[in-house]
């Protein structure tokens, strides 16, 4: 099945990287050379973006295999063959820096998010991401977080309601903000809000609302919630969790935590392209 | 004077982020409240991305008033006003997520070339980017390195030549890869070649290359190389320079080292907008 | 705020209307000729459409002056003057058709929504909308529905879940699908079932459902699936809804009402624009 | 041949159905599960979009399979199969609403158009359509009257010249409207004005107009108009044809009827796509 | 009133020209520094294109002032000041090269065909043009001709009807291929045929063709043709009019000369911008 | 090797060309008739656009075949024939203006740089282009000019610097000028200073420029500056250089001249495309 934004992505960012035309290559390689590569893992972690780097060089080529030796969300090794690359000499190159460039970010994302969900194991607790992503690569990097074993957040501000302190003070108080948002809103979508206190937290519940965001609390404050909430909402922890104690968070009983760092500050996930010729 | 392409990518991280309408703010602020807010630094460091914000308000109304209290490249301290932003509250609010992101990323690139640049002060090195750019944001994170004091290498495929070793091999050798390269080019750009060997440098010299790359060289390699060079090409040291002893890199007297980590692992600098409704 | 999809569409639809240019406006009236009209309610409606229109005029010319007398929502009489126009002849004749074309399909729309809401008044049934819609309509249709008095149902296929029969059938049982859903979505996402009888409806609660769709059922069995839900969940009545008896249905006690017909099978209200030269 | 605006469309109208991704779909059915499925009339009309059908699929996933069973402009019967359609499950649950959704509004304005075609059997008159299209449908819809029967007018205000009262108001008589545009317009088109008189008309006439649009006319003065042209122009009865007795419009001698209501005011054929796992 | 297709034009060409950056003149021109210009032709001709050329200014920076001295269409001397140009030193250079491009373009094809309309001045032919245009300047080009004092042909494939060889051979014979296209096409376009013989010439009259096309015959011929005519269709000389004395053509009592040269042929005229710092 | 610029100028000039659709051919042929075709030169030149005609009957219809008989580059005779192409004959007709307007146009700007590139054989001067190419087609023109045997110069504003007295003004002076330029560069780049006189030429040598453009000097002058520069720079001839005698210009020792009317004033090469149904 077609992946319409993915093509679209991919177009957009072989442009920005091929310019009017990859001069190096067009200069020196014949354009009826054959080239094989492999993709290795240089440094441990959970792997992500094999079926993007296979769109990348299938958008370039058609005609370029591309073999993987591993699925997306699997633990790999330093030293690992992750895939083979086979084709045109050119047309390989023109495909390797953004099939890298996409490689190694959503890898690095998988495996920053397995390493908060190794923290929380045997909790109940869900490790989720947010809005703070990278501009343009939202869906990708979301992709990223599931196969690092996290769950999403909403996509966007269409599929998700999030009441925060400005839309209440806006509408006047909680209870009201939460009665127009029902009114407003498809049925199939929970409605969120973010507490900063206990009345608030009981006002909210008593308004209805489906999810209870714990912005910024302590952990004792967390576990307090937690239990006045008793099964009546979901629980979100929320706020620099990506400087938080996971474990220590988790175990307040929250049933969320949302960690912005999980995309806004990404450590690329090391993988080279060598090739044979 | 229009910013063609980052007028695009505002427009389309706006769709991306905002889907088919911010339901939450549609429903709960009413559609001429007025907000004020301001750009607060958490955390010290390089500034950038103040114009890419005013662009984004912009874009979203032009009616929001946008004041910088700092410009791109500053360096700024926790607790800093960057920035105050005042109007409608819905489009201040629709625009929050996507200035902020952009901000954090591109000051986080910044910040990071800038302690780069600090460590090699007082030697000529030059710190300079690569093309492991994030997809879509090659333009802005370029401009990040360069307010963060870096310079910035080629921009895409066209717009420079870097023969690396696939080249000479399907060439037959660097001779005649330059030599190819020559005859087809822009006599407007330069010829830079990788070279793994002194033998290697000698040829490249020879053929006439305008800039060497030093790939993966101990520091006392790049010592005898730049030595060798002798001021008739650039040099260039090159490879997993996000983890050397930048100093001791720049003291063998290379021109350049340009490190893929600026902006292939940015960790974000930590900035919030606080609203006075 | 400034709406980019609406811009868009308006953008392809005056191409689509113009070509290359309108040749006998052109060849007959003079540049700088000036024009006024007015748009008239030829029949009694639901208005719908006003600030599309505006937006029409305002991005074919930003000097026309269009002035709204009534509302979107608003009921309007034949005879009713709905806006005045003035500004740049050429302008306003090349925005001319595809304003009303909209306004007059939206106001179909609002109308028709509005006729269903009244027959089910007093009830606690919500009258909504369906995936039914035209493409490249879907946003300003569901507007209109809301414009009409109803609900709307989901946007589109991520934000919200409807597990229908195939669903169900691939998935090996409603609490197969449904645990798998509840697993992989977003937790601001609700659930909705597509049940048919009432053992399936028995298991789409157990598994959690939040929302059971009751399709092509009799006005009979859905007052049991009421009783049955008894508050546990949202009870959609669902399945030609267009030719039913809105009010019977309504009384059976089910929460939501979707009507494909709303969109798909639209009667434009008859709007005109006449001018004075 | 590929049908670039046809795919646009479809590309566009897929984004806006499916948006980040079929949550319910990619939840709860493997990735190479199998499907198929039969397209089937539930009323008799004329069937219209068969090929787009097909289209539609083969841009989602060109190995789905489409195997249509009767073909536009057919009559259709209430229970006919139309088409059947196999292959990855995921592909044509994505493709389902799309293809029925344009099948059926083209189905609808064929039936239509091929009611009104019925009606004037026998004289010459000829049925048109108008540029009261939907937004961003107007080929397809052209061509669903076409299905029916009926004749295209303009495609846009490019390929036709019609000079109505404000450009004659403007150009000051309809002599000089008519000479106006002949010196500015292509060889190749005709001209076409509307008259409200008989002097008009014959003004008109003289002017060597080479269409009459008879605008609301009661049917004794279009029989009048016609006697009066003789053949010296083709003759066109407009305005709110759509409420008009056509036999007797068409006897008045006239050669086109053009209808708005034939794509302003459409009522879906009722389709479905009934599926075997 | 917005041109669409100009500002997409614009835009393209735009970033077709500057990339990703003028990076001489972001380097050595200061960001508030204010320039002034003046375009001047170079040598004698007819103007075209000053409206383009505000545009490309507008567009690139609003703030820019562009004063023209001349229209369209006007007849223009070696040492003419076009027009004058204030504002920001950046804007004004980043839109140098492209104003000036299409300056040029669109005033050598104005001048080129205003020879051409000189050298038939007297009679009542018409000089016209082709799709022999370049692509993607259609519009542009065919607007040059008409400031040149010719007329345009069909702008594309959709909006004239001309049937050539390959047409009549398809549908066995003139009157077949003429008899279906008048069933096909909207009632607003007249019918061309292409004839290379008498008997063909008389086949196309009596099928009722409006217009006939004498393709490359001789100037007696076409005289004959014109004769035979008899003013019961338009008559056109086509085929490498651009090299045939046209005054003799024109004699012949043609209605119309189409050249393909006027467009696939184009000399730019010679207009410079000069710059006061 | 996907071409992405190339389609997109392919989709949207057959858009241009085609509108709604080509009513003549759809009236007159069969969807299933088949045609083959021949194209053929019409006179002496060097032939360009043999890949681009494939791409676009690639484009407009994958069944199509096309075989070339020369390629990009040669020299071809009157009477050649060029290329055959054979498939349905509605893709042909759909593709043929398109390519044959791209095939004359490339293979006038392939003729015209081979003449100039014959006029000065055997000096060490190449004949380079400029940015004064047709809006949209800039790529396509600079690789006709290096089919014809000439060269490249930038292709933007960003991959090469160019100096002109603009630029020294507002920087001070030339040494300012290439100072600063230097400083903000990607050190890939060289850079160009345009000068006027000698002593500008001493400084821009002085101040590390590594290319001189001689701007319209006398021949006796540009040898004078080849003479001083020695070997220090490249030097390039520039202004009006499709006036001068090359041969004349080229024995001064310059190593580049460059001549905008290569792409500014292109007379086609006539090549038909002969069907043979």
């Amino acid at each position: 099945m077609r992946d319409l934004a993915l093509y679209e992505l991919i177009e957009k960012s072989l442009k920005e990287d091929v310019g009017t035309g990859d001069i190096t290559t067009l200069s020196t390689i014949p354009a009826d050379k054959k080239a094989k590569g492999r993709f290795l893992a240089k440094e441990n972690g959970v792997l992500c973006g094999m079926d993007v780097c296979r769109a990348v060089f299938d958008f370039v080529d058609p005609t370029v295999v591309f073999i993987a030796h591993a699925t997306d969300g699997a633990a790999v090794k330093k030293g690992d063959v992750l895939a083979e690359i086979s084709g045109n000499a050119r047309s390989i190159l023109t495909g390797e820096r953004l099939s890298l460039n996409l490689l190694q970010h959503m890898s690095g994302i998988a495996t920053r998010t397995a390493e908060a969900v190794e923290k929380v194991a045997g909790t109940k607790a869900r490790i989720a991401d947010t809005r703070k992503t990278t501009p343009g690569l939202r869906v990708l990097e979301k992709y990223a977080v599931k196969c690092g074993g996290g769950s999403n957040h909403r996509f966007n501000l269409a599929d998700g309601v999030l009441i925060k302190d400005n839309h209440i003070r806006a509408a006047g108080s909680i209870t009201a903000a939460v009665t127009m948002a029902r009114a407003n809103i498809p049925h199939t979508l929970k409605i969120e809000v973010e507490v900063e206190s206990f009345p608030e937290l009981e006002e909210a519940l008593a308004a209805g609302a489906d999810i209870i965001m714990l912005d910024n609390m302590s952990c004792a404050d967390m576990k307090k919630a937690v239990s006045l909430v008793a099964g009546r909402a979901l629980t979100e922890a929320s706020g620099n969790m990506g400087e938080r104690d996971l474990r220590e968070v988790a175990e307040t009983g929250v049933d969320i935590i949302s960690i912005g760092a999980l995309t806004h500050s990404v450590k690329a996930l090391d993988i080279s392209l060598k090739f044979e010729f």
